[in-house]
């Protein structure tokens, strides 16, 4: 039984995700459709493609990743689909794919626009009829042209300052204020944020509560946090604020 | 495999939503339950009648939709559940089912309030058994007494002016603050709002990032948005803002 | 097919519950997940207790309800998992899982804690291993050690005062702004709260629009409310907020 998951930033509460919903259970009887998220914020691209990077190769093989975050829709934008290592991907081609557009395998074709289409919501109309058909076991290459240049993004890299430290920045805050970096360390090291300094230490309680602390996050990424507290609001942090690192060991 | 879906005003923090979902997958084993929204601002009967208004036909046949928004829940209004066109539903006679209440073969039945249910909570006394029993296959009139007077909404009709042009209203705000209306046009034209004027677009991408424009919704009616921004701050509209149309040709 | 409930803390936006859900499906094809809430307040283990105890029991035997709402997450809090009267519950030790474990048969295990496991996310790399385990069938016992003194919470009680009222407090505020508390009555009784007076009601019909009341709500406990209206704002209520019941002959 194949799995199809969502992440939008649609809400719930208007409808529009009642209506990808019906035009999938009509399409593939007992398929799992799986709410990963639809609380992406508006048109945030950037929010979904670090969530996506999060959890796509998670999934069984042959899961159809739906991704409606499409600020672009009705425009020349392409509409995609994917196969990247024996998981599926559809959306649109803003960058929001990127995480499984990086695979060597990767396999992108762009779909079709029906003329009937609502110019407004390609959710419904393009991309879960695209995401059926893939559950249903038809291959990425039947449906559409392969596409060769889909946009890719990427995390910004951290870089090298001349005496050493590395300077990275915040790429977002997640729902407890905590903030994630793209810096990394195998050595553990110094934090510098602001006018703040940390030790990276191992996890929340290894700070009294309230206190402030820096940790290697769940993904592997540096991460700013308050014990019991959120760190965005006590630390003024936003996307895009640098974060220094000095690693042990110089 | 039957399909229920649920559409509440509940959130899903208190466990209300829990409750329910324990006595339908307690009643039908098997059952695919799909959460369509629980984000119905609370006690916003139109809304909800909006959103069901989009989905209840895209699903497949012998869905049960269950619908709980219900600000008279335990007063003398009916418990109904509905036979209308080879979909099921199941909510409060507040007129929140009338999409379905409209065609002509609906069958509506009154349903029974057992005197232990919780006159708080009928969606789990009442509303949830209910569901899950047409879930079983038990038909709709097996369920109580032929009902033939329920609450029926409708959507408030654009009306025609002297000078040929038509006055509707904003009904509601989607969560990109898109403001959908009540009027239709398939010629296109011109919209007035507040001191505003529009031309008909095709879709967001036909005017400048941060641009309001009017265009033809997904579901058919026209609607107002801003590229890349909120229309019902930026134009500072509301549920029942006058829209006035003057259509091409007109 | 086994079911998993999921309730945290997480949101959906972060990604951090589709990696569980990612890990979830992957060991357990063909699982029914059941996302019952995300949205409790961010480490509100208080919230989550309320929550659960709704609901735990409502769901066919042999549910596993995976709750992750854990502040002390990587600390020297233990993790466990529990059979409670046919129930399977996985959780931090820390309150959240006491509805269950006050049964008298709750038979609870630690679990290890596997060295490469995140010490900030043992929702994803503890938590939802163990509960696909569970699933999958595997006993209670099979998973840890027997754990003997798990942290019990409960509700604080009503106390009696010298005059025979009944003093109690507000548990939590719902969605609606409905305020429950830890009172009890079968006789009905009078209800003074801050300096506001109370008959108990059926239900919220029984007062008009805009209008508070008390009643017995739908877990049995006495509730405030405002009738079409958020009780919490009108009246002041919050958590802790003292409520002082008369009961009906004395």
């Amino acid at each position: 039984m194949p799995i199809i998951t969502l992440l939008t930033d649609f809400g719930t509460a208007d409808g529009y995700v009642a209506e990808m919903m019906g035009v999938l259970y009509s399409h593939v009887p007992g398929v799992t459709i799986v709410d990963l998220s639809h609380e992406i914020p508006p048109q945030d691209v950037e929010a979904a493609r670090l969530a996506l990077a999060r959890y796509w190769r998670r999934f069984p093989q042959g899961t159809v990743h739906l991704v409606v975050v499409d600020p672009g829709v009705g425009s020349e934008r392409a509409a995609i689909a994917v196969d990247s290592g024996g998981q599926f991907l559809v959306g649109p081609d803003n960058g929001v794919l990127s995480p499984a557009l990086w695979a060597l395998d990767a396999q992108v074709v762009s779909l079709p626009v029906p003329v009937l289409a609502a110019p407004t919501f390609h959710g419904r109309d393009v991309f879960a009829p695209a995401a059926a058909t893939l559950a249903l076991g038809v291959p990425v290459q039947s449906l559409g042209e392969p596409f060769s240049e889909p946009i890719r993004r990427r995390t910004p890299e951290a870089r090298r300052r001349n005496d050493g430290a590395i300077v990275g920045e915040v790429l977002t805050i997640d729902r407890f204020g905590n903030a994630l970096t793209n810096l990394v360390t195998r050595t553990g090291g110094d934090i510098v944020v602001n006018t703040s300094h940390f030790t990276i230490a191992r996890t929340y309680s290894d700070v009294a509560p309230g206190q402030p602390l820096a940790l290697i996050g769940s993904s592997g990424f540096v991460e700013l946090a308050v014990r019991n507290g959120n760190a965005a609001a006590q630390m003024q942090l936003q996307r895009g604020t640098p974060v220094v690192l000095f690693k042990n060991g110089g």
